[in-house]
């Protein structure tokens, strides 16, 4: 079994390593050897740590993807338009599958590769595309494959996730907890892909596809991110039994899938809440199954490698699946989250200047909008100083508590853009 | 794809529906059909909710492994001999593929059974046997396929789960615990084979096997149940930090691959120790991938019918892989734990008659085995009353751990056998 690479960075490297320092055990596992025929990356005289003398060198990726001699070609270039979809195009076009860890290529064409694969037999695989080293793909398009999901969602994002756990345990705010995670490499220098939510969008738009059986649609994802979330929410989270955490969740509703990506509350004794750091969490509701909860480390050379090699041992050992579980053909559409008509609980935050009368102002708000707290909580009291006051209510709809929060917003005692976090009631 | 399912009890009769059911759902994501053409079980007259009248009936389940018209046979008999493995043997033997929830068969039989499928070019897929619902065969098998894997741990006995969470909970002591469990369903009316740790043992060979590559071994796991751990026990854990947990663990060490299956104490913080109830969790330690953590329902018709249908669904696509992962023929041998040799922190809890002296002869024997303690804890005292007394040792050989508390045992001021119970230092 030839495999080519498209790609050495990190991961690009760690797989070759992989591939050839664990050559014999590989073999064993997989019924046939598997050996790298071919390479291409930007640079051909960068030290990388790896020996690139009995392989095939190309400039060119999309050349390297037509012309090599490979069974599979290994695409770990990224970027969801470009380069990285013309190797893909390119080696299915000459009969070879594929084997990607790129989750924006997958979201934005994942549907038009799917048929394109369908018509010509070929495979793609793309365990490393969502949540790293965790077996998630396989544990959805395989082992559940026998249940009707009805919902999944999870903590897609080891960026964001590792800046929450860093504000809760430092109390620091965001761009201090940022920069430290840029310093550690755990955030790029332009952060916004991970801390707008893009990234887990992507991510969940993959897991929607193979769950629901729809064709991946990045734009039928509602997306928001964390950069609003303050160290003060983090801290009344902890105070009301919660933890902060963005959630990309796909739902069945009478209408059909709905996928969103946002921060929200989660009970504290809930699995989720636990998942610290730059660790990633799926959890999967299937109707024979029930809760199914996968945890790991979400990206990472070594953890994103072993998800490359394993769907280059799968296509070794003749695993061959359609793209998102069924025949590209038969994929149905999901459909875009409308806010509007959902209903749950939610956080609201005001800073509101401590003078008489707010309270009333905010209760007959409240009071004409129909929404109904749970608790308020008000933990400083500083006469002519903004204080934070927070709210939780009953379920309600959003389209209800966005309208309260504009007339909080409109009172000339609350002074900055009123916070809303939904609470997650997540069972599982 | 035909299949003919041996034993019709709650699992069986769960996998007719399921497959009969979800029809074209399976259907669709296997690429083929699946219909069960036949079925044996012991009363042909029961009630079961299914309809059997278009599948043909065997009195004799050897007999139908034998003679059916089917491609695969489901073995849902259960039992380590007698008819269930005969079920087995006659099913290679005809050329027929097995899909199976049998653990006992597998600790038992696993490596003979493996070379028996190896030679006649069958297999024999096994998801439902370990940890139910969750596809964690299939995670280490084939997701983690790239791994060498340092250790795997779990919680794999859902009905000890249950009864660790229940006293817990309810600080109710282990027999009305067990009777609640047994009212409930969750427990047998002879409990054994769960509390005395001989079910997590079954699972533990099996993940043993395929995590390492050695033929599946039940006589080298060193077993200890919950029987013994009081609801004290439980309160002390609690006020350290920890809970008290039956895990199977196997680790790689020098000298081969350790296997052990024993009531333990984790750090409060650690994922396992928020499965509660009769969830199940698996955590696998791979060297590129990192730790991995899966959880979900370790039993239940749902969760077990969900994973037997993975596995003819697997098979319906082609997917033939040898039973543990490499040929049989090359799986190593696995060596009897020595807890001898291991080192580890322990909890100790003497029952002591409070009077002047009990401490000199505590101290005593632990200065003369050279056992260094981390924490003493005394409740109440009640002089002239045996009260508790609980030590957490330093970092120490079992050896001397146990020869101490031997020397505890002989001293007249204790009058129950002391009680150890390992602190596990698990790091994910």
């Amino acid at each position: 079994m030839k495999i080519a690479i498209a790609g050495l960075g990190t991961v690009g490297a760690a797989v070759f390593r992989l591939v050839t320092e664990k050559s014999a055990l590989l073999g064993q596992r997989a019924g046939r050897q598997i050996e790298v025929s071919a390479v291409s990356a930007r640079d051909r005289g960068r030290d990388r740590g790896i020996s690139l003398e009995n392989v095939r060198w190309f400039d060119d990726a999309a050349d390297m993807a037509q012309n090599a001699n490979a069974d599979i070609i290994v695409e770990l270039i990224g970027g969801s338009d470009g380069i990285a979809l013309e190797v893909c195009e390119a080696a299915i076009a000459s009969g070879k599958d594929v084997v990607t860890a790129n989750k924006a290529l997958l979201a934005h064409h994942g549907a038009a590769l799917a048929v394109t694969a369908d018509q010509a037999g070929r495979s793609i695989a793309y365990e490393a595309a969502v949540a790293g080293g965790i077996p998630v793909i396989k544990a959805l398009r395989e082992g559940l494959a026998a249940n009707r999901v009805d919902s999944i969602y999870g903590i897609l994002n080891g960026t964001c996730n590792f800046i929450l756990t860093a504000m809760r345990d430092s109390g620091c705010d965001f761009e201090t907890v940022l920069k430290e995670a840029q310093e550690k490499g755990y955030a790029e220098a332009d952060p916004g892909f991970d801390v707008d939510g893009v990234d887990a969008a992507h991510k969940l738009s993959i897991l929607t596809a193979v769950a629901f059986g729809c064709a991946p649609d990045f734009d039928a994802v509602s997306v928001e991110g964390i950069r609003h979330i303050s160290d003060l929410d983090i801290a009344f989270a902890d105070e009301l039994g919660y933890r902060i955490k963005l959630l990309g969740i796909a739902r069945r509703t009478g209408e059909g899938i709905e996928q969103s990506v946002h921060p929200c509350m989660v009970r504290t004794g809930s699995p989720m809440a636990h998942v610290d750091g730059v660790f990633n969490a799926v959890a999967i509701q299937g109707d024979d199954s029930g809760p199914v909860v996968l945890e790991g480390q979400g990206a990472g050379a070594g953890p994103t490698a072993s998800a490359v090699v394993a769907d280059i041992m799968d296509l070794a050992k003749g695993l061959r699946l359609p793209v998102f579980g069924i025949p590209a053909n038969a994929l149905s559409v999901s459909m875009p989250a409308n806010t509007d008509r959902q209903t749950g609980r939610y956080y609201v935050r005001l800073m509101v200047v401590d003078r008489p009368g707010v309270f009333a102002d905010v209760a007959a708000a409240l009071r004409d909008e129909n929404v109904s707290m749970e608790a308020i909580l008000q933990r400083t009291r500083a006469p002519g100083e903004p204080v934070p006051v927070v709210m939780t209510t009953h379920e309600v709809a959003q389209s209800a508590v966005r309208k309260t929060v504009k007339r909080f917003a409109a009172l000339d005692t609350v002074v900055e853009e009123p916070r809303i976090i939904g609470i997650e009631p997540l069972t599982f």
